[in-house]
């Protein structure tokens, strides 16, 4: 076995890292860790420290740490067929299999879905789509796309354009120009405090209006957003959103894209978060609880009106001119297939409702009170406090002070993860499906400690 | 089990397949196959088929179908810790080990290993590290990247306009303005048939300076290409090409990026393509041959002097802004250490070269002299056979009688899979590195048949 000094060598010598300080790491001035082991809500690294990861990696170990079930139908795969391409018609067991349970499972509508590996892959194939579409319509003005401020769709040239956040477009020229955004269903920080609910819905759906209205609505294609923002601060959306936002886009004749990569598969107590909150989506991204992260797989799910444009450009043009080498691969397949029927037989969807209700509850018992928490929220199995200078007055903590991420290195110490949200002083958690009660409450209070640390 | 039938009616009701005519697989007008199982060189499928798989899956099964080496490091793996992510310094000890393996087999002057999951993002990767890198020096307007016409980067929205490849950018407004192409190395569709390979050179040299020129240097910020082009025709570079070609970008501070993702980990018969015909990049790109496909796996290798700048800039602007879920997936690290294992043990770079040589010159041997095979061309464990209508004159056959996708086809009834290259009547051959000669011997002597049912 190898010594854990040599792995510590070998990783500031030759592993780059995302979203890493690169000078740091290498240099060894920044603390890495070697996760060796997990197993339901715990990981464990080579040092022997365990801790209780109430993100579930990155939001996506949904049904839990070690379930022999995936781990052995990857065994399986692996050992009888690891990988075939899916080009021109070709598949396997697996992949078309798993192509049919994903839209047993998808909102109405649904007609087929292209397999990828990740979201950032995914939401490009999105947008490769959404432009050949408009073209095989004889409309190639129609071609951008609005996200909103503080959405997260994945971290490539036209995915991190997509994103809405600060960190992913510094020193990478991005966004590109192709992609516009409009104010966030944020409500905390909504233009006005003494808006209420319905009139912020009203205001983000005139921002809206005004920007369609600004750029023509015959040159824009389509609208991405997550159903629930997540990386942007854990955002439920207000109520109304996203019918008032469905009505524009449908009468702009704009495509909706719902950005399910954190949603998908049950994080809000319902299968996508498209049927959550009465979506209805032209594609949905899917990445994350697709397969619990146990292998790399994406997708993007097409619907029917967008899928027989499709069939009328290569009935036009042949061929699609898209392909990932690794688009349904087999392993990534067979894992997807275990990972949908552990939830199915576990009833993981039904537990994330109702343990993440009570998780909610607990965490808002345990710090919503606090001078400094502005607003403990959440939807299922998904969660986020949020601190501020001044509640009353509403202003929020210099981000140099790091006030989020110290909170969070505070929780580390007490044995759990949450994660910094990258954009506010944002405490995040979305554990995994499988969390128990007395996990939930050990979370909850856990963070109170780690609030009352930091913030007194 | 599964019926066969009811196998065929999802895949065309619900999987959207990549580079597939989507109405007519929908509508079950063209054929599908599902592959079952697989072991070396063969793969099979549910109805009983079995093929010599002459391409790899997609050039990328270097060390063959069915390696329980690799199938059991992938399972353990699943059942120790199936993920962690690799943010903010976090690493297994298979992803550190590979990334160090990866530096020690690499070209001299890499620093650090990225890693992704396909080739695609692999080049979205060093595209977004390339522009950070010419922003934190200072460069802001150094961002354009000179691609070649044929050459294939991916097919996502920057890395298919990098592809200079019709297919790919048709319909897809395609290729992206911060992309130019010069002209593909590719002497048999040289300019002027009189022309030796020297003169060549010297005029595609002479065209990217011309473009250089035209657009000026201080707006170009690198130069990407694949040591030997892949699927714009399997094209070996002429003589003397390379080092011509780094010249000129030294000459005018342009990065290279050597997209070894067909070449890298043995295919020409070398470990790096780079190493075989003397190139210096910059950055690497590697994907298929890392893990042989066992596990989806890309990665970028930066140099040293590109490491550098990066390190600046996150000492100057804190964390890099970018990061893929799955990045470093420990999936794919198990299956990439054990792959590298096998090669290494089973001398498979070596066989590769060996028999890729004896299998070129078979090939040549078998249809080298038919008045319709312009050329027999190869390196290593890859080769093409291109046909023209008159070779004397060097015309070439109506795209519309699509002469390569009617070879390979009837390569296929013989049970050998070759693969009809999207652009030209090409056929092309990239074995498992672990080809016998009397395996080589088959697929030349079926070529040659299948050559004769076509052409005469």
């Amino acid at each position: 076995m190898l010594r854990n000094d040599t792995l510590d060598q070998w990783d500031r010598e030759a592993f780059f890292h995302p979203s890493t300080h690169l000078a740091q790491h290498a240099q060894g001035e920044a603390p890495n860790r070697v996760i060796r082991t997990a197993s339901g809500c715990h990981i464990e690294d080579r040092d022997g420290n365990r801790f209780l990861d109430a993100f579930a990696g990155l939001y996506c170990v949904n049904v839990g740490y070690g379930r022999m079930e995936i781990a052995e139908a990857i065994a399986e795969q692996a050992k009888e067929l690891a990988y075939y391409h899916a080009y021109v018609g070709h598949g396997t067991e697996a992949s078309i299999t798993l192509a049919k349970m994903i839209l047993d499972r998808a909102p109405d509508g649904m007609s087929k879905v292209y397999f990828g590996l990740g979201g950032s892959d995914a939401n490009e194939t999105n947008v490769k789509l959404i432009w050949y579409y408009n073209n095989i319509l004889g409309r190639p003005e129609k071609k951008k796309i609005i996200s909103r401020w503080r959405g997260y769709h994945g971290s490539g040239l036209m995915t991190g354009s997509l994103t809405g956040l600060e960190l992913f477009h510094k020193k990478f020229d991005l966004p590109l120009a192709q992609v516009i955004h409009t104010e966030a269903p944020y409500y905390l920080r909504r233009p006005d405090r003494e808006m209420s609910e319905a009139a912020f819905v009203d205001h983000l759906v005139a921002e809206l209006e005004a920007l369609i209205e600004r750029e023509g609505a015959d040159t824009i294609a389509a609208f991405i957003g997550e159903p629930l923002m997540g990386t942007g601060g854990i955002v439920p959306p207000p109520e109304g959103y996203w019918p008032a936002i469905q009505k524009v886009l449908d009468r702009h004749d704009i495509l909706l894209v719902a950005d399910e990569v954190v949603t998908g598969f049950g994080r809000l107590g319902t299968m996508f978060g498209s049927d959550h909150y009465g979506i209805r989506p032209d594609l949905i991204t899917i990445a994350k609880g697709l397969t619990s992260a146990y292998a790399p797989l994406s997708g993007s799910i097409v619907g029917d009106k967008m899928w027989k444009v499709l069939e009328q450009g290569t009935d036009e043009n042949g061929p699609i001119g898209h392909g990932w080498t690794y688009s349904a691969h087999p392993i990534g397949a067979a894992a997807g297939i275990a990972n949908l029927r552990l939830i199915d037989d576990l009833n993981l969807v039904e537990n994330a409702g109702r343990v993440g209700r009570m998780f909610n509850e607990a965490l808002q018992d345990a710090v919503g009170g606090h001078a400094h928490v502005a607003e403990v929220r959440g939807e299922g199995m998904i969660a986020a406090v949020e601190f501020q200078k001044d509640v009353a007055a509403g202003t929020f903590f210099d981000p140099g002070d790091k006030i989020g991420a110290q909170v969070a290195g505070k929780l580390l110490e007490h044995g759990v993860i949450g994660r910094a949200m990258p954009q506010g002083d944002i405490l995040g958690f979305a554990p995994p499906f499988s969390l128990t009660e007395s996990e939930a409450a050990e979370v909850a209070d856990k963070t109170a400690k780690a609030v009352a640390a930091v913030l007194g």
